[in-house]
């Protein structure tokens, strides 16, 4: 495995690759990397012939308050891990390039972006695309791998790579999950032992919005409503959002039907988590 | 020449190019062709193995009101002016695919974007950075060529290219004058024999600002006075701007100094023009 920090090596090192006719899968990373990162990196290696992982935590993504300085880094250990998994390049770049002093160009998705987490978080998906976009043109690949457990995020993406014309196909695979049901993240090395059980919640009550949905309960309100009733719970600090979303346009549906996204985000102690499942409810 | 109008189709071309390791220079235009556009065409000739060229008359850089409707296209002249410099390929997409209905993502420069142009159009150059994107990620080149006579346009784009780490060179290739000096434009198209002289005013003024700065004078404020009064003159419907900026920043100076762009934009009748020059000022 090569690992690059400067830029203009790993574009030169993703040419010679393309050059000599190789499939290029990309796996961007905050690090800190878990059982979620690996399913996709183990994907992009069966896709591609040649996997480049990225390790940068993107403080444009971040707002101010929120966990950019003390998101968890481990550099060692995930290239130990990324080397088990035969990863060709590990790109590590530092901020002050990624980000010169006078950086002045965002890219930004106006109409997801203004559901669910953009609501609570408004410049972090201006953060993502920027970032991402940027990622796309250092690497080239043909292939980019990004989880479901981020379904909003991986939505914007596509939609600006369908946008901006980016010639790179994006996967989404599904999340992995604790014994417990809990959605892997490197956000869950915050949570203490009391934390870490009341977060097994989470998925309990997605769980409950989808049985509800498919034993013929349609009225997203009321659903919530006893969704929440079930989250308010001691520990679980702050319901930011549940919501009954229509899969494709994000937007909240009241009368549940065709593919809708079941997507929650709640804090336990200070740490926010996110999980969601996709349900097809026959009408 | 190929003439293409499907972004797939363009791709396709353009990959089965850079496979044969062909090095592609590209030139975006609005299409109305002009002697300026020629000289582009000319050095990415020289320069390439390959060169495309689009013709996109992009609705985001108009704002409601300006001549997106009016703007003048002449498709089969262009076509025949392209075959006869022997360009490899010429892209002119449809509007619709290029801005799906539920296109929402958008490329926006935010630091150079404030001066200028971009105090009076201000959608503009989100426009045109969202456009550039579209079509670098299109086409895919080594080289882009625009012209000096949107001085901050290729500004902009050159910060848009390095911030979000395109592979992309931008060349940038001196104004195109008539005899009286006047900046060739498609726009010029629209004058009325009258305007079109009123019109040569405009690099008179800028030239008698370099020859003031060249001679000594250093007040930019006196000097612009000065210049304004001398393009109060019958058939100048209205003065946007008359600047000397900084050529890097594009902020004003107060002082001149160093290298220095003098840049205008004025009405003549319904037209809007605008030119500039960089001057080099030895303190």
């Amino acid at each position: 495995m090569i690992t690059t920090v400067s830029i203009a090596k790993t574009k030169k090192i993703l040419a010679e690759a393309r050059k000599k006719g190789k499939r290029i899968g990309f796996v961007p990373t905050m690090g800190a990397l878990h059982k979620g990162h690996l399913s996709l990196i183990r994907k992009a290696k069966l896709e591609n012939d040649f996997v480049a992982v990225s390790i940068f935590v993107n403080p444009t993504q971040f707002a101010p308050g929120e966990d950019y300085l003390r998101y968890p880094r481990r550099p060692a250990k995930d290239k130990s891990l990324l080397r088990k998994e035969n990863v060709d390049l590990l790109f590590v770049p530092k901020t002050d390039p990624m980000y010169l002093v006078d950086h002045s160009t965002f890219v930004e998705e106006f109409d997801l972006s203004r559901f669910l987490c953009g609501k609570s978080r408004p410049a972090h998906f201006r953060g993502i695309c920027t970032i991402v976009a940027k990622l796309f043109n250092i690497v080239g690949a043909d292939n980019a791998y990004f989880g479901q457990k981020d379904y909003q995020q991986a939505e914007i993406i596509k939609r600006m790579v369908r946008d901006l014309n980016f010639s790179i196909k994006i996967k989404v695979l599904p999340i992995v999950r604790e014994k417990d049901g809990l959605a892997v993240s490197s956000r869950n090395a915050y949570l203490n032992y009391r934390e870490r059980e009341v977060a097994s919640r989470l998925y309990k009550t997605l769980h409950y919005i989808k049985d509800a949905a498919l034993k013929g309960k349609r009225d997203s309100k009321k659903i919530i409503k006893k969704a929440k009733e079930m989250l308010t719970f001691p520990g679980l600090t702050r319901i930011d959002y549940v919501k009954i979303a229509d899969a494709k346009s994000l937007e909240d549906v009241k009368k549940i039907k065709g593919k809708v996204l079941i997507a929650l985000a709640v804090y336990v102690g200070q740490t926010r988590l996110i999980d969601n499942i996709v349900i097809d409810v026959k009408s």
